[in-house]
């Protein structure tokens, strides 16, 4: 072969497929001509937060402990289902908020970090599952952090600014979607809201069911036809390894596996179908807080959470179920060493986060407390030197940031920790990383494998036959 | 709807199903039937140590400075293409080595970190390449690390010792593979190696073509018949970096994908067809070091290198291109902050890698040198305090370590770093991240979503036809 033969036209006559065959820019999307049946359903799942190191130590941490892959592998296993990775980015930066990550799916287009549905000029897009509503389907959102935070509120309202969940709350009122659940006693209440008004009480009055407790969560009659409101901490609600170690709050805290599990009964019984969001969002926040136990539990709830959709799904063959993350956060992983995985196993037997560790110590502590408080949780002996360094920080408080409130020392505990776990973390913040998506059922067969976040919006009003 | 019906065999049903179409466990794969056209070719591509962060800071890289994707993710884009997510643990530790890891593919089985193709019991797995080769078909490897290090190493030979690469060099000369190119000329060389042999003679006087430059490597004739090695720096290549801002190795030092060229060149001319590896390897030595511009600019030479494999397919359609990882390494990530994006495009003037910057101090340097030469390689103005902290760790040094071989403060300079170009890194070691895997072309359609590394063994001999 002559070497001037040997590459002829590669480069264009590969490009020239690409253009016959259309990747996945805004322009290959609008084009791309749709197939298969309509979904009546829609699940969309969101991890909070989620890092590909996140998903695989979870897995692997219910593999070496249970004999089974986790129900998202499970998933990916199945015949038909599709993946893609999916770009993140915002209006505003290369890294997303989930304001802005729930808005790119929500309203379709890219907006500012902070922004809810509302564009850098003001303009807003119309939140999907108003859209949904709209068309007769009942809609809602679960999730382990406030029900009015930026991943469900991407879904539902517009904003320009995702801290204002105080006026959120009166928004959700007004919607009067089917099921919202989840934390944010705070925002609802009349001793903690700056206007004073008993949101809770606004919304008892104009008929929903509101539902403040897991026993009262779970006592809603199958037959309820009110819209149901549940609130269940005052902010977020509990670590999974803090819940699932603490007799009240296994009484009293839903999982989010029942939350879903009593949002699909209610959602379910609309024959036009329902579109809803889970969110497993204190994933995210454990990533915050490089807070190795904290962040695996609360994967594996939203992975039984996932369960809850899977069977649903399986009985409902005309269900479209999509899990995914907005962004990466902190790049975790499970780093190489002599003793990796004895060390990661140790997590089997984790008792309590580190926000419940750190949470709990005062500058008037000893450094033999601390190196105490911290064996008690997560099983490991560190030396007094080194809960001294932790106590030393506790000198020099203050009151900023958002989920790391205190300045307490997350990132030094994790850095400590980093040689009993093999765990370790690049940082405290979300990541430009492209994200894992998963999608199973009717509409899946259109997913292509690279997708940016905002073509889901279209996609899934393709999806349900309402865009076509 | 009654609750008790809601759920009714949900999970028992799945599992049926699950049954029914098999997941990818060692039962499945076994039991799968294979579909599709017979693979004359195979380009198995590895970008070694590759975490999903430097898969997406490359891309972004490339599309905020050319406003185009980068190959991988338009590979991602093609009609047909196939991506996997692929679990990467060896027989001796959840965190692979490359050794392990190639043996996986080469080799069909798990064997401990740091063998190559040698089982815990001391027996051996036939390597994939002498599998082929014995079929008739050409082979070879192309590599930036010493053609004898792992993971070209795992495709051909069984050794219980990733480290004797003296031995495995003269392995190479046995088994007559059609093109072996990378570095490792100490390897190879009677005054560098302990038994003072001359090994380029040994294979030179055997009637194998040996080239030592990039102008001999440009000049093999295309009707060339013998063997070749190509042998081009004393350990490994330059970093890319490094390569492109140095005009003497830019004329001397070919790039990946100059070999990858070459390489098929030689390769294709057989009717019988050829398999092939390539290897981006210092993508993992950047990721060890902390070295966000030498494993970006690494990331994009294996992408081009991608480019020239993706040309060749698109004139050959009977060839099946693989492109992977063998495991994580450091879990870079880019992450937020209020300037993430500019600072992240600094990585675009950057003149030199970590490694230049580090390997050119010495401890009588001041920190005001130290000072200027980071400027003058990364275009960043530390100051001349941290300058001064990374100065003090040259004051004990001593020559331990793999990849970091002096103990240089790569670390240090990286966490220093992070402020300028917000990447950060959880560790320097490999991770147990599950990795991207994505496939084209024929017996592609075979490939499952999620896999075990030592699937892809069978599978590349079922792709080819030689197994059933």
């Amino acid at each position: 072969m002559r070497r001037r033969d040997f590459f002829r036209n590669g480069s264009l006559a590969f490009l020239g497929t690409a253009l016959i065959n259309p990747g996945i820019g805004q322009t290959a999307a609008r084009t791309q001509k749709w197939s298969g049946k309509t979904a009546r359903n829609i699940i969309f799942m969101v991890s909070d937060g989620m890092s590909n190191g996140t998903l695989q130590m979870a897995d692997a941490l219910i593999y070496r402990k249970e004999g089974r892959h986790s129900h998202w592998v499970q998933l990916m296993q199945q015949q038909g289902t599709r993946r893609a990775l999916m770009d993140t980015a915002s209006a505003s930066s290369i890294v997303t908020d989930s304001a802005a990550a729930s808005s790119s799916w929500g309203g379709g287009k890219r907006v500012p970090n902070g922004s809810l549905n509302v564009n850098a000029d003001g303009s807003f897009n119309k939140p999907i599952l108003q859209k949904f509503k709209a068309k007769g389907k009942s809609v809602g959102c679960v999730t382990s952090v406030p029900i009015t935070h930026a991943t469900p509120a991407g879904f539902c309202v517009n904003s320009n600014k995702r801290s204002a969940m105080e006026d959120i709350a009166l928004e959700y009122h007004k919607l009067r979607f089917d099921v919202m659940m989840g934390g944010g006693v705070n925002i609802f209440s009349a001793d903690k809201r700056k206007d004073k008004q008993d949101v809770f009480s606004l919304f008892r009055n104009s008929g929903f069911k509101v539902v403040r407790n897991r026993q009262e969560m779970l006592s809603i009659p199958a037959t309820n036809s009110a819209p149901v409101l549940g609130v269940f901490h005052g902010e977020s609600l509990p670590y999974e390894i803090d819940r699932r170690n603490d007799a009240a709050l296994i009484s009293n805290t839903p999982t989010l596996a029942e939350m879903a599990k009593t949002a699909l009964q209610q959602l379910s019984r609309n024959k036009n179908g329902f579109v809803m969001q889970i969110e497993g969002g204190k994933v995210d926040w454990a990533a915050h807080a490089n807070d190795a136990a904290a962040l695996l539990y609360d994967q594996i709830a939203f992975d039984d959470a996932l369960k809850v959709a899977m069977d649903f799904v399986n009985n409902n063959k005309d269900t479209l179920l999509i899990v995914t993350t907005d962004h990466g956060n902190a790049n975790p992983g499970l780093f190489y060493g002599s003793k990796a995985g004895d060390n990661f196993d140790k997590l089997q037997s984790v008792k309590h986060s580190s926000d419940w560790i750190l949470m709990g110590i005062t500058k008037d502590n000893t450094a033999a407390q601390v190196r105490e408080r911290i064996e008690a949780a997560h099983g490991i002996g560190v030396s007094t030197e080194e809960a001294g360094e932790l106590l030393k920080r506790y000198q020099k408080l203050d009151s900023e940031g958002i989920y790391n409130s205190y300045k307490l020392p997350f990132r030094e505990l994790a850095i400590m920790e980093q040689k009993y776990f093999n765990i370790g973390f690049g940082s405290m913040d979300h990541s430009g990383d492209y994200v894992e998506l998963t999608m199973f059922g009717p509409g899946s067969e259109n997913l292509l494998p690279f997708v940016k976040n905002y073509e889901l919006h279209n996609f899934l009003l393709k999806a349900a036959g309402i865009m076509a």
